[in-house]
């Protein structure tokens, strides 16, 4: 029996990232696999089954596979530079919250709990590695076409086809797998809070009761590539002070949209020489906000002044859509038993998009938060204290053993 | 007997970028590399000694190696998609020169001209890699001190001793090299005019006046990395936001001022994730203007407004010169003669640097520029015309006759 700190401890080596700090864990990376093979390794000594789906979903199961089952899980990849939280807490917690259960003599006659149990690890939940996010989800419900996902590429223009494939998936396999979704009666996934619900004081645990709305935008501008030194000032079409005026629109029409958020965190000039005016930037667009129709009004603001942004600088911009999840509310029969287990816990609402979300429009699924003070998240500084990932596990616990 | 075209084509698949077209061939990269080879082998079908001293110059040697020599030459790296002849334009007309040259009789008695004549190949010309332009040739002159260099770092954390021992270069021996320098009696580089300084219908090349003054500065705007959907957009301190603004004040602040040019090509977000709001953002400023006190008031300029904007984000800049060079005149004897050997040839100033501008400061030198008619540079757009090329070889050929 090891306590989630325990768990985490003996992975805290793993994807740290020198440059960035933190972690990086990318999906199907040196790092991830090591994860996944470290939970296997954890899940088998739990005695529990563990099989890989053809999306590469990793199903540990605490008695027979079988349709209806009570699931758990979240993902082990991380974002670029992220905390050891944001996804390894949910997995470590389910893996506690089996030993706990075991104490309290749930499974006596060792042969698993009278419903079974599966604790499920989702692959690139954070699209850091093929941009979009939540991809072994969207694969298992369809939410995603099998062809957009093999064709998806990383940095290194590897295909997911071609990674699946190198890591024994089956391309021609791989997408919606009704079979895998039947077996899901219920799902919880527990989760680092990733903003600053919990306070001081307070309870530590949260239940979960919407995800905002998101998507995924890539604009690329285009300008005349050219010599930073011989070009005069006058003669530039210089793509890079558009693309600053747009990341600056982006802020602005956001902010003065109440409850929308809008970021542009990822952006890279082509060529990316010092001396080299850029001939292409390229930056993309997280955009967020419960109601989708002002979502699509923000995005189509944004687009409209960064056409009128290139035009003024004499270059081009163009749009794609990468991804959009609208705001998922989850299932108020399964949130109302949680709540009546875990009495006086705060409800809250989630900015961050999570497997549970693609799964919601599918199985009736929930979600539990764990304190994070300052609610910094995506950084090394994402901090949970050790006695809240205690009264996390210990929480976990309590709604299985009710939902069993 | 090969002309500048045919020399130029049998390289024209060396380090070619799929991903931002034109060619990336970064200081001793594997496409770099093949290019140093082609030119031994070049060198040695046309009977030249070669030799490559401490700092990876290579010397191809037209008669034997004494001091006071006749030197042309120029580098065979380039920007990250860079064109076709910003460097071996230089290369390979000196070799087409050579050729010319023994057809004229130069070399009747097969020893070698009277005054010998060496091609020089320059590495890590466009700073490219390690960041530091003509990195070759400040270490020859020692105008960068051996640790500084030998400490720079690529985008992959090697450093430049790492880089210099892997090609056989012992970095206790690189910097200043007198017994070089002492070989050096007159430097002409010939180079792809990077500018409109030579229109259509004109004449194809023009002697070179001076170097335009030019550095590069790294900007460093750190703030807090955070969750792109969690994180309400009252409570940021985005260094996007605030690195975007820099982007534009430089460009209106170099724009505000005359013959100043400032540039922003590259720029990398950190950790660089679409959903995280970056923690830190680093760009470099490549500056220049004629008068070194102006630049200097550009750049305090740029720092004083770039403080301002990253206070008012809730973020923090600092800035660090990475390299500087004064405006270069060069030396009004030899440019005198090789007017005389080239009448009607105008005279023009550039805005880029070279080898031949950190040279200057040791040895009388002097560029040649031959016709590219949009001025398009640092681009897979960079373009000279077949007879331009051949213009280039025979007037490289008349110069170093004149001067041999």
């Amino acid at each position: 029996m090891e306590t989630v700190n325990q768990l985490l401890d003996s992975i805290k080596d793993v994807g740290r990232d020198a440059m960035r700090g933190g972690y990086s864990r990318a999906a199907y990376s040196t790092p991830e696999l090591e994860l996944r093979h470290w939970f296997i390794e954890q899940a088998q000594q739990r005695g529990l089954d563990v099989e890989t789906d053809r999306n590469g979903i990793i199903w540990a199961w605490w008695g027979k596979p079988q349709d209806g089952a009570l699931v758990t899980g979240s993902h082990l990849d991380s974002v670029p530079g992220g905390g050891a939280f944001d996804g390894p807490l949910g997995i470590a917690s389910a893996l506690a919250a089996v030993d706990i259960l075991k104490t309290r003599g749930l499974d006596s006659k060792n042969t698993g709990p009278h419903r079974s149990l599966a604790i499920t690890v989702f692959p690139e939940e954070e699209g850091s590695r093929f941009g979009v996010a939540c991809l072994g989800s969207r694969l298992l419900t369809g939410a995603i076409a099998v062809d957009k996902a093999l064709n998806l590429r990383d940095v290194d223009g590897n295909t997911f086809a071609d990674v699946a494939r190198g890591n024994r998936l089956d391309p021609r396999r791989v997408g919606r797998d009704p079979e895998a979704i039947a077996r899901i009666g219920d799902f919880v996934e527990l989760h680092v809070e990733q903003g600053k619900g919990l306070g001081h004081g307070g309870p530590a645990i949260a239940v979960g009761s919407s995800i905002l709305g998101h998507g995924r935008w890539k604009l690329s501008v285009s300008g005349q590539g050219n010599h930073a030194g011989t070009t005069l000032m006058a003669d530039r079409a210089d793509p890079m002070v558009a693309a600053a005026q747009i990341v600056v629109a982006v802020r602005d029409t956001a902010a003065r949209q109440p409850d929308a958020r809008a970021t542009v965190g990822r952006l890279t000039p082509v060529p990316g020489g010092t001396n080299v005016i850029a001939s292409r930037v390229d930056l993309w667009l997280d955009a967020r906000h419960p109601d989708d129709a002002v979502t699509a009004q923000l995005i189509s603001a944004i687009y409209g002044v960064a056409r009128e942004i290139a035009a003024s600088e004499g270059c081009a911009v163009t749009l794609t859509e990468e991804s959009y999840s609208g705001t998922v509310h989850f299932d108020p029969g399964l949130s109302r038993r949680i709540g009546e287990l875990l009495p006086g816990a705060p409800v809250l609402a989630t900015g961050a998009g999570h497997d549970a979300g693609v799964l919601a429009g599918h199985v009736p699924s929930a979600m539990l938060f764990v304190r994070n003070p300052s609610g910094i998240s995506h950084s090394p500084e994402e901090y949970v204290a050790d006695e809240d990932t205690a009264a996390g596990a210990i929480a976990l616990a309590d709604v299985l053993e009710g939902l069993l």
